[in-house]
Protein backbone atom coordinates (compact mmCIF):
# COMPACT_ATOMS: atom_id res chain seq x y z
CA UNK A 1 0.00 0.00 0.00
CA UNK A 2 1.05 3.32 -0.73
CA UNK A 3 2.28 5.45 1.91
CA UNK A 4 0.37 8.56 2.37
CA UNK A 5 1.74 12.03 3.38
CA UNK A 6 -0.41 13.07 6.54
CA UNK A 7 -0.06 16.69 6.18
CA UNK A 8 -2.50 15.80 2.56
CA UNK A 9 -4.63 13.80 4.89
CA UNK A 10 -5.06 16.56 7.48
CA UNK A 11 -5.35 19.24 4.12
CA UNK A 12 -7.77 16.87 2.65
CA UNK A 13 -9.85 16.63 5.91
CA UNK A 14 -9.96 20.47 6.28
CA UNK A 15 -11.20 21.24 3.07
CA UNK A 16 -14.05 18.21 2.64
CA UNK A 17 -15.24 18.21 5.83
CA UNK A 18 -14.52 13.99 5.45
CA UNK A 19 -13.28 11.10 8.19
CA UNK A 20 -9.51 10.71 8.53
CA UNK A 21 -10.09 6.74 7.05
CA UNK A 22 -12.04 8.27 3.93
CA UNK A 23 -9.57 11.25 3.58
CA UNK A 24 -6.21 8.53 3.57
CA UNK A 25 -7.90 6.25 1.49
CA UNK A 26 -8.82 8.33 -1.53
CA UNK A 27 -5.37 9.75 -1.16
CA UNK A 28 -4.47 6.34 -1.47
CA UNK A 29 -6.48 5.77 -4.52
CA UNK A 30 -5.67 9.13 -6.16
CA UNK A 31 -1.94 8.19 -4.98
CA UNK A 32 -1.07 11.31 -3.47
CA UNK A 33 -3.26 13.96 -6.24
CA UNK A 34 -4.97 15.55 -3.54
CA UNK A 35 -7.69 17.03 -6.23
CA UNK A 36 -8.44 14.05 -7.73
CA UNK A 37 -8.79 12.70 -4.17
CA UNK A 38 -11.40 15.31 -2.85
CA UNK A 39 -13.40 13.96 -6.37
CA UNK A 40 -13.18 11.10 -5.17
CA UNK A 41 -14.53 11.86 -1.99
CA UNK A 42 -17.31 14.32 -3.39
CA UNK A 43 -18.61 11.06 -6.00
CA UNK A 44 -18.43 8.52 -2.74
CA UNK A 45 -20.36 11.31 -0.62
CA UNK A 46 -23.02 12.45 -3.71
CA UNK A 47 -23.57 9.04 -3.96
CA UNK A 48 -24.24 8.08 -0.58
CA UNK A 49 -25.87 10.97 -0.26
CA UNK A 50 -28.52 10.42 -2.55
CA UNK A 51 -29.60 7.73 -0.57
CA UNK A 52 -30.82 9.84 2.10
CA UNK A 53 -32.39 12.82 0.76
CA UNK A 54 -35.98 13.17 2.01
CA UNK A 55 -35.52 11.81 5.20
CA UNK A 56 -37.13 14.08 8.01
CA UNK A 57 -34.62 16.24 9.62
CA UNK A 58 -36.47 17.38 12.94
CA UNK A 59 -33.06 18.42 14.56
CA UNK A 60 -30.58 21.20 14.01
CA UNK A 61 -28.70 23.68 15.05
CA UNK A 62 -29.05 27.80 14.85
CA UNK A 63 -25.37 29.25 13.95
CA UNK A 64 -24.75 33.15 13.34
CA UNK A 65 -21.37 35.12 12.01
CA UNK A 66 -20.98 38.58 12.55
CA UNK A 67 -18.25 39.98 10.40
CA UNK A 68 -15.96 43.22 11.37
CA UNK A 69 -14.21 45.27 8.80
CA UNK A 70 -11.57 45.78 11.62
CA UNK A 71 -10.81 45.97 15.91
CA UNK A 72 -12.24 49.33 16.23
CA UNK A 73 -15.61 48.87 13.76
CA UNK A 74 -18.51 47.36 15.08
CA UNK A 75 -19.54 44.59 13.29
CA UNK A 76 -21.78 45.41 10.15
CA UNK A 77 -22.67 42.06 8.55
CA UNK A 78 -24.14 39.71 10.42
CA UNK A 79 -25.68 36.24 9.37
CA UNK A 80 -28.07 33.71 10.95
CA UNK A 81 -28.67 29.76 9.61
CA UNK A 82 -30.61 27.14 10.92
CA UNK A 83 -29.07 23.82 9.41
CA UNK A 84 -31.63 20.75 10.06
CA UNK A 85 -30.69 17.21 10.62
CA UNK A 86 -32.12 13.76 11.56
CA UNK A 87 -30.91 13.57 15.47
CA UNK A 88 -30.41 15.21 18.63
CA UNK A 89 -26.78 13.20 18.37
CA UNK A 90 -25.70 14.40 15.51
CA UNK A 91 -26.69 17.65 16.15
CA UNK A 92 -24.66 18.21 19.13
CA UNK A 93 -21.35 16.72 17.17
CA UNK A 94 -18.73 19.22 16.34
CA UNK A 95 -18.51 17.79 13.30
CA UNK A 96 -22.39 18.79 12.46
CA UNK A 97 -22.02 22.55 14.09
CA UNK A 98 -18.49 23.36 12.75
CA UNK A 99 -20.29 22.86 9.38
CA UNK A 100 -23.21 25.01 10.25
CA UNK A 101 -20.66 27.79 11.04
CA UNK A 102 -18.94 27.18 7.41
CA UNK A 103 -22.34 27.47 5.65
CA UNK A 104 -22.71 30.90 7.97
CA UNK A 105 -19.21 31.97 6.60
CA UNK A 106 -20.27 31.20 2.85
CA UNK A 107 -23.59 33.33 3.34
CA UNK A 108 -21.72 36.17 5.04
CA UNK A 109 -19.23 36.01 1.68
CA UNK A 110 -21.08 35.12 -0.93
CA UNK A 111 -24.45 36.85 -0.32
CA UNK A 112 -26.47 34.53 -1.66
CA UNK A 113 -30.34 35.20 -1.73
CA UNK A 114 -32.38 31.97 -1.50
CA UNK A 115 -31.23 28.46 -0.21
CA UNK A 116 -32.15 26.53 -3.05
CA UNK A 117 -33.23 27.44 -7.03
CA UNK A 118 -36.54 25.88 -5.94
CA UNK A 119 -37.04 29.13 -3.57
CA UNK A 120 -36.49 31.76 -5.94
CA UNK A 121 -40.08 33.55 -6.91
CA UNK A 122 -41.48 33.22 -10.13
CA UNK A 123 -41.62 37.12 -10.63
CA UNK A 124 -37.85 37.09 -10.12
CA UNK A 125 -37.50 34.56 -12.81
CA UNK A 126 -39.75 36.73 -15.37
CA UNK A 127 -38.35 39.78 -14.54
CA UNK A 128 -34.67 38.86 -15.00
CA UNK A 129 -35.46 36.74 -18.42
CA UNK A 130 -37.07 40.00 -19.65
CA UNK A 131 -33.60 42.12 -18.56
CA UNK A 132 -31.83 39.51 -20.70
CA UNK A 133 -34.13 39.01 -23.72
CA UNK A 134 -33.66 43.39 -24.06
CA UNK A 135 -30.13 43.35 -23.47
CA UNK A 136 -29.33 39.97 -25.89
CA UNK A 137 -31.95 42.32 -28.40
CA UNK A 138 -30.17 45.39 -28.33
CA UNK A 139 -26.99 43.87 -28.43
CA UNK A 140 -28.08 42.91 -31.66
CA UNK A 141 -27.89 38.99 -31.75
CA UNK A 142 -29.82 36.81 -34.28
CA UNK A 143 -33.46 36.17 -32.89
CA UNK A 144 -32.88 31.95 -33.00
CA UNK A 145 -29.66 32.03 -30.17
CA UNK A 146 -31.91 34.53 -27.96
CA UNK A 147 -33.81 32.10 -26.02
CA UNK A 148 -30.37 29.98 -25.45
CA UNK A 149 -28.19 33.03 -24.34
CA UNK A 150 -30.76 34.00 -22.05
CA UNK A 151 -31.67 30.13 -20.81
CA UNK A 152 -27.35 30.18 -19.75
CA UNK A 153 -27.95 33.56 -18.35
CA UNK A 154 -30.82 32.17 -15.73
CA UNK A 155 -28.77 29.36 -15.14
CA UNK A 156 -25.47 31.64 -14.28
CA UNK A 157 -28.15 33.94 -12.10
CA UNK A 158 -29.75 31.04 -10.91
CA UNK A 159 -26.12 29.51 -9.26
CA UNK A 160 -24.80 33.18 -7.91
CA UNK A 161 -27.67 33.72 -6.02
CA UNK A 162 -28.63 29.88 -4.36
CA UNK A 163 -26.79 29.26 -1.39
CA UNK A 164 -26.66 25.11 -2.72
CA UNK A 165 -25.43 25.84 -6.09
CA UNK A 166 -22.56 28.02 -5.51
CA UNK A 167 -19.16 27.28 -5.11
CA UNK A 168 -17.94 26.34 -1.51
CA UNK A 169 -15.89 29.22 -0.52
CA UNK A 170 -12.66 27.37 0.78
CA UNK A 171 -12.61 24.88 -1.95
CA UNK A 172 -14.57 26.53 -4.86
CA UNK A 173 -14.04 23.52 -7.21
CA UNK A 174 -17.14 22.26 -5.13
CA UNK A 175 -20.32 23.39 -4.64
CA UNK A 176 -22.22 23.94 -1.45
CA UNK A 177 -24.71 21.08 -2.32
CA UNK A 178 -21.42 18.72 -2.25
CA UNK A 179 -19.93 19.96 0.58
CA UNK A 180 -23.01 19.33 2.56
CA UNK A 181 -23.37 15.83 0.46
CA UNK A 182 -19.57 15.18 2.19
CA UNK A 183 -21.47 15.36 5.69
CA UNK A 184 -24.63 13.57 5.03
CA UNK A 185 -22.28 10.42 4.01
CA UNK A 186 -19.64 10.92 6.69
CA UNK A 187 -22.61 11.81 9.67
CA UNK A 188 -25.00 9.25 8.01
CA UNK A 189 -27.96 11.75 8.48
CA UNK A 190 -29.94 13.71 6.12
CA UNK A 191 -29.16 17.46 5.92
CA UNK A 192 -31.23 20.42 4.84
CA UNK A 193 -30.23 24.21 5.18
CA UNK A 194 -33.57 25.85 5.86
CA UNK A 195 -33.04 29.08 6.43
CA UNK A 196 -30.36 32.05 6.45
CA UNK A 197 -30.91 35.72 6.97
CA UNK A 198 -28.14 37.89 6.04
CA UNK A 199 -28.25 41.82 7.37
CA UNK A 200 -25.49 44.50 6.00
CA UNK A 201 -25.82 47.78 7.31
CA UNK A 202 -24.55 49.52 3.95
CA UNK A 203 -27.36 48.13 1.68
CA UNK A 204 -30.40 49.96 1.03
CA UNK B 1 -28.27 68.20 48.25
CA UNK B 2 -29.45 64.57 49.34
CA UNK B 3 -26.57 62.18 49.00
CA UNK B 4 -27.52 59.79 47.26
CA UNK B 5 -26.73 55.55 46.99
CA UNK B 6 -24.03 55.06 45.02
CA UNK B 7 -25.81 51.22 44.43
CA UNK B 8 -28.71 52.89 43.82
CA UNK B 9 -27.22 54.72 40.83
CA UNK B 10 -25.33 51.82 39.70
CA UNK B 11 -28.70 49.55 39.32
CA UNK B 12 -30.45 52.49 37.57
CA UNK B 13 -27.62 53.03 35.26
CA UNK B 14 -28.00 49.13 34.40
CA UNK B 15 -31.53 48.54 33.71
CA UNK B 16 -32.21 52.37 32.25
CA UNK B 17 -29.05 52.62 30.32
CA UNK B 18 -29.10 56.09 30.87
CA UNK B 19 -25.91 58.16 31.81
CA UNK B 20 -23.98 58.22 35.73
CA UNK B 21 -25.22 62.05 35.65
CA UNK B 22 -28.48 61.82 34.96
CA UNK B 23 -28.92 58.68 37.02
CA UNK B 24 -27.84 60.34 40.33
CA UNK B 25 -30.01 63.56 39.05
CA UNK B 26 -33.00 61.51 38.58
CA UNK B 27 -32.64 59.34 42.03
CA UNK B 28 -32.06 62.98 43.65
CA UNK B 29 -35.21 64.43 42.24
CA UNK B 30 -37.15 61.15 43.31
CA UNK B 31 -35.80 61.39 46.57
CA UNK B 32 -34.10 57.88 46.49
CA UNK B 33 -37.36 55.96 45.15
CA UNK B 34 -35.81 53.92 42.12
CA UNK B 35 -38.79 53.64 40.29
CA UNK B 36 -40.12 57.03 40.29
CA UNK B 37 -36.52 57.72 39.22
CA UNK B 38 -36.47 55.51 36.19
CA UNK B 39 -39.93 57.62 35.26
CA UNK B 40 -38.30 60.84 35.54
CA UNK B 41 -35.04 59.31 33.36
CA UNK B 42 -37.82 57.94 30.90
CA UNK B 43 -40.29 60.84 30.45
CA UNK B 44 -37.46 63.03 29.88
CA UNK B 45 -35.80 60.73 27.64
CA UNK B 46 -38.73 60.21 25.35
CA UNK B 47 -39.09 63.98 25.04
CA UNK B 48 -35.74 64.27 24.22
CA UNK B 49 -35.87 61.45 21.83
CA UNK B 50 -39.18 62.76 20.19
CA UNK B 51 -36.92 65.60 19.04
CA UNK B 52 -34.79 63.11 16.86
CA UNK B 53 -37.28 60.77 15.24
CA UNK B 54 -36.81 61.28 11.78
CA UNK B 55 -33.51 62.02 11.37
CA UNK B 56 -31.55 59.75 9.27
CA UNK B 57 -29.58 56.66 9.83
CA UNK B 58 -27.63 55.23 7.91
CA UNK B 59 -24.85 53.88 10.55
CA UNK B 60 -25.26 51.23 12.53
CA UNK B 61 -24.49 47.87 13.95
CA UNK B 62 -25.29 43.52 13.43
CA UNK B 63 -25.55 42.13 16.44
CA UNK B 64 -26.40 37.99 17.32
CA UNK B 65 -27.41 36.56 20.28
CA UNK B 66 -27.43 32.06 20.24
CA UNK B 67 -29.45 30.58 23.34
CA UNK B 68 -28.10 26.60 24.19
CA UNK B 69 -30.63 25.04 26.67
CA UNK B 70 -27.27 23.51 28.48
CA UNK B 71 -23.64 23.17 27.60
CA UNK B 72 -24.29 19.72 25.70
CA UNK B 73 -26.91 21.15 23.50
CA UNK B 74 -26.04 23.05 20.61
CA UNK B 75 -27.91 26.36 19.97
CA UNK B 76 -31.19 26.01 18.54
CA UNK B 77 -32.91 29.49 18.66
CA UNK B 78 -30.94 32.25 17.39
CA UNK B 79 -31.54 36.03 16.78
CA UNK B 80 -29.93 38.66 14.30
CA UNK B 81 -30.90 42.40 14.51
CA UNK B 82 -29.74 45.43 12.78
CA UNK B 83 -30.12 48.65 14.60
CA UNK B 84 -29.32 52.16 13.34
CA UNK B 85 -27.70 55.24 14.08
CA UNK B 86 -26.57 58.68 12.63
CA UNK B 87 -23.08 58.78 12.97
CA UNK B 88 -20.37 55.64 12.68
CA UNK B 89 -19.31 56.86 16.08
CA UNK B 90 -21.71 56.07 17.59
CA UNK B 91 -22.13 52.77 16.04
CA UNK B 92 -18.69 51.93 17.43
CA UNK B 93 -19.27 53.08 20.81
CA UNK B 94 -19.98 50.54 23.94
CA UNK B 95 -23.49 51.82 24.99
CA UNK B 96 -24.87 51.27 21.66
CA UNK B 97 -23.62 47.74 20.71
CA UNK B 98 -24.48 46.57 24.24
CA UNK B 99 -28.49 48.24 23.59
CA UNK B 100 -28.52 46.20 20.46
CA UNK B 101 -27.22 42.96 22.43
CA UNK B 102 -29.67 43.34 25.22
CA UNK B 103 -32.42 43.76 21.91
CA UNK B 104 -31.58 40.91 20.40
CA UNK B 105 -32.05 39.26 24.04
CA UNK B 106 -35.60 40.91 23.72
CA UNK B 107 -36.44 39.44 20.66
CA UNK B 108 -34.59 35.49 21.60
CA UNK B 109 -36.89 35.99 25.21
CA UNK B 110 -40.02 37.17 23.41
CA UNK B 111 -40.25 36.55 20.31
CA UNK B 112 -41.68 39.30 18.30
CA UNK B 113 -42.64 39.09 14.83
CA UNK B 114 -42.66 42.53 13.72
CA UNK B 115 -40.60 45.88 14.40
CA UNK B 116 -43.38 47.90 15.06
CA UNK B 117 -47.18 48.19 14.15
CA UNK B 118 -46.86 49.33 10.88
CA UNK B 119 -45.41 46.27 9.75
CA UNK B 120 -47.93 44.14 10.47
CA UNK B 121 -49.64 43.13 7.73
CA UNK B 122 -53.31 43.53 6.81
CA UNK B 123 -54.81 40.42 6.08
CA UNK B 124 -53.10 39.11 9.63
CA UNK B 125 -54.92 42.18 11.30
CA UNK B 126 -58.34 40.98 9.41
CA UNK B 127 -57.84 37.49 10.50
CA UNK B 128 -56.98 38.28 13.67
CA UNK B 129 -59.95 40.19 14.00
CA UNK B 130 -62.29 37.37 12.21
CA UNK B 131 -60.86 35.24 15.26
CA UNK B 132 -62.02 37.82 17.87
CA UNK B 133 -65.04 38.34 16.45
CA UNK B 134 -66.32 35.39 16.28
CA UNK B 135 -65.06 34.30 19.66
CA UNK B 136 -66.80 37.27 21.13
CA UNK B 137 -70.36 36.40 19.44
CA UNK B 138 -69.92 32.43 20.46
CA UNK B 139 -69.29 33.68 24.04
CA UNK B 140 -72.66 35.25 23.69
CA UNK B 141 -71.09 39.16 24.48
CA UNK B 142 -73.86 41.69 23.19
CA UNK B 143 -73.81 42.56 19.97
CA UNK B 144 -73.13 46.46 20.49
CA UNK B 145 -69.89 45.90 23.14
CA UNK B 146 -67.99 43.52 20.53
CA UNK B 147 -65.97 46.02 18.59
CA UNK B 148 -64.72 47.01 21.78
CA UNK B 149 -63.72 44.03 22.96
CA UNK B 150 -62.34 43.02 19.66
CA UNK B 151 -60.39 46.52 19.63
CA UNK B 152 -59.30 45.55 22.94
CA UNK B 153 -57.08 42.31 21.77
CA UNK B 154 -55.99 43.82 18.69
CA UNK B 155 -54.44 46.32 20.85
CA UNK B 156 -53.05 43.26 22.85
CA UNK B 157 -51.95 41.11 20.10
CA UNK B 158 -49.85 44.45 18.76
CA UNK B 159 -48.60 44.97 22.34
CA UNK B 160 -47.89 40.89 22.09
CA UNK B 161 -46.15 40.60 18.92
CA UNK B 162 -44.54 44.56 18.05
CA UNK B 163 -40.50 44.47 19.90
CA UNK B 164 -40.99 47.57 20.28
CA UNK B 165 -44.27 47.74 22.43
CA UNK B 166 -43.28 44.52 24.29
CA UNK B 167 -41.92 44.90 27.63
CA UNK B 168 -38.40 45.38 28.14
CA UNK B 169 -37.44 41.94 29.77
CA UNK B 170 -35.14 43.48 32.42
CA UNK B 171 -37.45 46.61 33.32
CA UNK B 172 -41.39 45.07 32.37
CA UNK B 173 -42.46 47.78 33.57
CA UNK B 174 -41.20 50.41 30.73
CA UNK B 175 -41.35 49.44 26.65
CA UNK B 176 -38.89 48.53 24.73
CA UNK B 177 -39.37 51.71 22.77
CA UNK B 178 -38.93 53.82 25.83
CA UNK B 179 -35.55 51.85 26.20
CA UNK B 180 -34.66 53.08 23.01
CA UNK B 181 -35.45 56.28 23.82
CA UNK B 182 -33.40 56.56 27.09
CA UNK B 183 -30.55 55.31 24.83
CA UNK B 184 -31.54 58.53 21.86
CA UNK B 185 -31.26 60.55 24.83
CA UNK B 186 -27.88 59.60 25.61
CA UNK B 187 -26.53 59.42 22.74
CA UNK B 188 -28.41 62.40 21.31
CA UNK B 189 -28.77 60.54 18.14
CA UNK B 190 -31.45 59.00 16.28
CA UNK B 191 -32.00 55.23 16.93
CA UNK B 192 -34.08 52.88 14.75
CA UNK B 193 -34.59 48.54 14.62
CA UNK B 194 -34.52 48.19 11.24
CA UNK B 195 -34.61 44.63 11.20
CA UNK B 196 -34.53 41.43 12.89
CA UNK B 197 -34.30 37.65 12.07
CA UNK B 198 -35.26 34.79 14.61
CA UNK B 199 -34.81 31.06 13.93
CA UNK B 200 -35.96 28.32 16.37
CA UNK B 201 -35.23 24.74 15.16
CA UNK B 202 -38.32 23.59 17.20
CA UNK B 203 -40.73 25.61 15.42
CA UNK B 204 -42.25 24.22 12.31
Amino acid sequence: MASVNMELVKKLREISGAGMMDCKNALEEAEGDIDKAFTILREKGIAKAGKRAGRSTGQGVVEAYLHQLGDDFPPQVGVLIEVNCETDFVAKGEDFRKMARELALQVAAASPRWVSREEVPDDVLVSERTVYEAKAALDGKPEQVIPKIVENQIESFLKENCLLEQPYWREPKTSVQDYIALHISKLQENIVVRRFARFNVREA
